[in-house]
């Protein structure tokens, strides 16, 4: 199901024609949300023919139980489900006593879906016969406020065209929703009460086990001909359920609108739910839809000012970049340091839980270059916030005195992924935590979350790494063994590369820290020596494990191997591969996978991407000559890092193909499973594709290198990038390329190597 | 929950005193069975303490679904249940208005059990205080008959010892019944049909999904002070359920007894069932309780005659090795080749399926020796007719060309193992296979069986491995990836020496076969080229890969390693293990069982016990003194290979401690877990323990061979052996060795490579 549906547009996502077949894919390539909560794009009205309805509130989940037949010790108890959760949209239609249902009109026509990624507004339209025979067009506009992010807003008008029409409205609430992947059928929400007063509707619902109590509410107006009318509604409530009944007449060619105010207040923000909900309905009422739909462009447009990247001559790439920026900017905007970023976002439940190693790996550079530097901080302040956690679960894993080891998947700092070994063996995402840190401060200056809160989690992450290698009399060497690198496609091997390089890098950076905090904050330093109690035999063993730790290398190929027995493979590259059997993961049995040399996503060239300038240019086109061809980025995740790497390399016709398939994963459907929901983290991959591979920025010595090039298909792009609370536009054309900023101060930048001063409010062309 | 309550005694399992909570364990131990039905030691009436009620018939399974949230491409669809069937045991008892129910006495003394197992009869006795004050004494008689094996006998009787009574015996058969281990509460049986007629009673029910009928039957006779009495029962029916209700009053001192006959009649033997079982009643009654009682021990007696071993002076030992002997025939009895041998047999459900690779690893040479050399050939033919689904299997999994790979785990020849990666990767299984059809014609001489039938499996299963075998550049030899060896404490491992070594020889003695066929049985041989079309470039392209396999050896220790990278481990001893850490099963995360080098079972040694003659006993001292340090032996068919290969080394001591362990695994519960059922298979292993590692005996060039050992603490032990269809008894004492031949033909045997004619019917000392 590769689609080509979707229009190319600079702006805007718009899918013309009704298509019963592409519902599914389209309610998750217009969803909307506002880093609070998020929606698919389900019809509001009731429809018949396949759907996948979901509404997400960011931070609500339920531990839903699993049962697996042979049960591996040390798994945990539960797997941690993004929560669907209780429907404010629906508003089912009645037109002269026929329900309005797509799926059963006998005709549909000027169908279109839009998705106003500049102004974060999504509009539906469309006109139908229904078998009664009334024409009707229909035009929906919809959109969750930036500004008040407890509310959503639909304006839902309706206008007969060949008749009168006796309309009936009937929005609802409604908490009986259940997950699609919940495992055993069970109700994750219990219904507290439903009430109604006026035009206010109110469902509050507690989940179960995990006791968030949510209340999800509605306010209704009824217009006609632009003419706000009074109609009391008819009123039903059962437990979990609240609907109203607004009948009104419409003449033939006016239009009758429904204006719903809808959301969640939540036990996270608020003592009482349902009065913080009365409060949203006052706020909402007292500016109106207009005046928060004009604030909605407004916030839009400073979010924009911000992340845009423009590209000239090619509005597929064009599209692809927006539609990804526009969804991570959907998902999470950092105010809140208890949320993180799903691999879902609000669009699907595929995946559960909140945080994966793709926060720390993909998404911090988009946020901490895009945004206010405290947003960075805050995701890396979650972990921080969880390091007890991280602690409890390597201790359950039999590690001791203060090994952390972050979850593999989480929504509160526990583990929740269970069911597959990999849990335990897909270690190396405590590397890219402490990673993080290190890139925190190399990118923003700001050395001092390492002394506040960042050398604890350093020190915890030292000493699983310390306690995890195993001495090998053998090797006289230290090993790791029995791990799965991010190539998910070996699993239980010994010696990753990946995994090996980061470990004694994790260690190395640790002390180097911990003898720096000591140098300059000698007060943090005894605070947190007294809490982790760091001895010097502890701290020598350490050392002797990062200084003396064994990486798989390839004499006859100059390169490391990505784990032990790498060259016992069967070395067929991809291009030699049947088309038939691809993709693998949907093609073959598991354990043939597993034997095959098939990469599913970058793995030693992960590594080269974290340090690399550890690694000669020669170093990287080497390894990237070895792997490349054995790769086959089945995991979204992959070719952003071979994009970028081929940029470096100068190949940029590689870089650009691997670019349109980050950028268009979604919207081209690559993978053929948009339906379940869209890929949020690895579009911050995208970010990073074009700004680390085509611009070449990196941090060095506190300033910025670029090293320019653009795609033969480009006429210009460019990109800003917030340095150290300084906003520097890189615009880059097929022959120069022009720095602007807007600041206080003048900055150095260098570009391929040569120095080159911006000043304030100038502009610099090289 | 380690019991010492099982009193020691040569021919009985015997517990004395009620204790609730070993009930779950006594059920398990005192189990019976007749190859075609068997059943855990329930109560027959009412229980409300804990209990784990089970009744399986051979052959009956359910393919219930499963659910794993991360689903491997190539899993089945199902894991195969052993079923737990109807009920036919059940009665209900009331005396003086009040239900008998041992959780409920003021009162119980003198409870005993036990399992008389040179008769195959299982007695209960007790003495009860009723809440009414009515004291009783209770016997129940009970066997599963083997003359008629559809039927069950039950003889239940009652004395009033303080008052007389109103007994009301209230007998029911019910198919409402369900599995401790299903996954989604299902039903697994439809009920049809429930009716009566007099005495009978009948409830017939179906599967759902795999359609077997059954008809649960009973009859009953109420017999008061020795005499039958005429009492019209109340009946009952509801759709699954059938209830007779019988009053009699019973004086003070007199004897009211119920005899209940029931069992099961099957659609696998029978088109009409519920005609079949009115006539396996006809045929009960026709004899009556005590004629087939009579036949029962009959029965047994000639199962003894030529299975039982004796030991003197040890009688922990004695009962040990019988109870293991008894437990194999009234498992499997060889008649049906249908059916296989299941790991828990009829005592539990744990495990599902009901071949392993234990049937041809570990049962035949028990079949073989102490049997008609048709059961083996059966256990044979049981694969030959699952050759096409074997191929199936391997095709599912990417294989070509008449490659067989045989299920981890069946019931019908379908693999029905899932939710863990090593149903692919544990593939040394096929290898079983094969060395089980050359194990068979090694010890019976019947070539027969090859161009029959076993050839077309040698090639089956030659093929799959010359296709499963990667030829690595790198070693320039032929490696294998990604498996499970029969240590299950290591997944997804490259080159396991004894996978790649039972590989090679598979091959190899396929393709010799192939020869020897060709040459002897030309009709033979073109009827299976026709059919598997084995042509001179495949077969040159096998012989390749067995010709250059890779086998991973350290020069250092002079040791086939067991996987690559084995030496990489951190190489503590289990002596140097903290005991607190044991079982590692219980108290380590799976991935620190992984990277361990903790060895579960016997797996460099097993290939070390199957190809004994490979190697010479300085290579096995070296092996074993390697290995056995590393041997956790938490699996049941672990301890008994090193029993023979310490025994072959002549370390009785240590071979004396791991027989106790294999013989005594259960009735001692060394590993916990003796509540869930028995380890069937595994009990083979012990009498191999004896009789080829004590007695040493081996088959070489058509002949027996024995080095006669014995553990110090025996005066003396016997064993029998069906060879070639004469019996040669063996009886080894402290100082002397004696042979005693049942036969028609005189025959040679070696005693320590001496050749000895032993005469028909004659006896030598050695």
């Amino acid at each position: 199901m590769n689609q080509d549906y979707i229009q190319p547009d600079n702006w805007c996502i718009i899918e013309e024609g009704f298509d019963a077949e592409r519902v599914k894919s389209s309610e998750s390539l217009f969803s909307i949300g506002n880093g609070a909560m998020g929606q698919r794009a389900n019809f509001e009205e009731q429809y018949s023919g396949n759907t996948f309805q979901g509404s997400y509130i960011a931070g609500v989940y339920y531990p839903d139980k699993t049962k697996v037949g042979w049960w591996k010790n040390g798994y945990p108890e539960y797997f941690a489900k993004v929560l669907n959760a209780p429907n404010w949209i629906g508003i089912n239609i009645e037109i002269n006593g026929e329900e309005l249902d797509l799926a059963k009109c006998t005709q549909v026509s000027d169908f279109r879906r839009e998705l106003n990624m500049k102004e974060g507004i999504y509009t539906r339209s469309f006109s139908a016969v229904l078998q009664n025979g009334t024409e009707i067009e229909v035009n929906v506009r919809r959109f969750l406020s930036l500004d008040l992010d407890e509310a959503g807003f639909i304006n839902y008008q309706i206008k007969p065209l060949n008749k009168d029409a006796a309309i009936v409205f009937k929005p609802y609430l409604d908490a009986g929703v259940h997950n699609e992947d919940a495992n055993w059928e069970e109700k994750f929400w219990e219904p507290l009460q439903a009430q109604h007063t006026d035009n206010r509707g109110f469902v509050t619902a507690r989940t179960f086990k995990t006791h968030f109590t949510a209340t999800t509410f509605m306010h209704n107006t009824i217009v006609l001909g632009g003419s706000p009318q009074t109609i009391t509604p008819q009123a039903s409530n059962s437990e979990d359920h609240v609907a109203f009944s607004y009948a009104i007449s419409c003449p033939q060619g006016q239009t009758a609108a429904i204006q719903k105010i809808g959301g969640y207040t939540v036990s996270m923000n608020h003592e009482n739910t349902q009065q913080a909900a009365e409060q949203v309905i006052d706020q909402a009422l007292a500016l109106g839809f207009e005046a928060y739909e004009t604030k909605q462009k407004e916030a839009w447009a400073r979010i924009w000012e911000m992340s845009d990247i423009t590209i000239e001559g090619d509005v597929k790439a064009q599209q692809g970049i927006r539609f990804n920026i526009f969804q991570l900017n959907q998902t999470y905007l950092g105010k809140d340091s208890r949320l993180n970023i799903g691999p879902k976002g609000f669009t699907g439940e595929k995946y559960g839980g909140s945080t994966y190693w793709d926060t720390e790996a993909y998404c911090i550079p988009f946020y901490m270059a895009t945004k206010d530097q405290q947003v960075a901080r805050n995701l890396l302040a979650y972990r921080y916030n969880q390091l007890d956690r991280a602690i409890e679960n390597a201790g359950k894993l039999g590690f001791k005195n203060g090994a952390a080891l972050y979850p593999m998947v989480t929504m509160n700092g526990e583990e929740c992924h269970n069911e597959w070994e990999i849990t335990f063996e897909e270690i190396h995402r405590n590397g890219a935590i402490a990673f993080a840190i290190f890139n925190y401060y190399r990118f923003t200056g700001d050395y001092s979350y390492i002394p506040e809160k960042g050398l604890e989690v350093l020190l915890g992450i030292a000493r699983f790494w310390h306690q995890r290698a195993t001495f090998s009399t053998y090797r006289n060497q230290y090993v790791i063994l029995g791990v799965t690198g991010p190539n998910e496609y070996e699993n239980n091997v010994n010696n990753n590369w990946y995994t090996n390089y980061i470990a004694k890098w994790c260690i190395d950076y640790a002390l180097e820290q911990t003898d720096r905090v000591k140098a300059e904050y000698p007060a943090d330093y005894s605070r947190i020596m007294a809490k982790v109690q760091l001895g010097d035999e502890e701290r020598a063993a350490m050392q002797k494990v990062a200084d003396n730790m064994y990486f798989p290398y390839s004499e006859e190929h100059g390169v490391y191997l990505q784990q032990d027995g790498f060259l016992d493979k069967e070395l067929i590259t991809v291009a030699d591969l049947d088309k038939s059997q691809r993709p693998i993961n949907q093609k073959w049995s598991w354990d043939r996978i597993l034997r095959s040399p098939y990469i599913k996503q970058a793995d030693t060239l992960q590594g080269f991407y974290f340090f690399e300038d550890h690694f000669s240019k020669e170093d990287l086109a080497k390894h990237f000559d070895f792997y490349e061809p054995f790769t086959v980025h089945e995991s979204s995740l992959s070719p952003c890092v071979h994009s970028i790497q081929a940029a470096v390399l100068g190949r940029m016709e590689q870089a650009y193909t691997f670019y349109l398939r980050t950028s268009r994963l979604d919207l081209d459907d690559y993978n053929k499973e948009v339906e379940e929901g869209l890929h949020i983290t690895s579009m911050a991959g995208t970010w990073m594709s074009i700004v680390e591979g085509f611009g070449g920025m990196r941090v060095r010595d506190n300033a910025l290198h670029f090293e320019p090039r653009i795609p033969a298909q480009w006429e210009a792009y460019s990109f800003k990038i917030n340095f150290r609370n300084q906003i520097l536009k890189v615009s880059i054309g097929q022959n120069e390329t022009q720095f602007a900023l807007e600041g206080n101060e003048p900055i150095r930048v260098y570009v391929f190597g040569k120095e080159i001063l911006v000043e304030p409010n100038g502009l610099v062309t090289v």
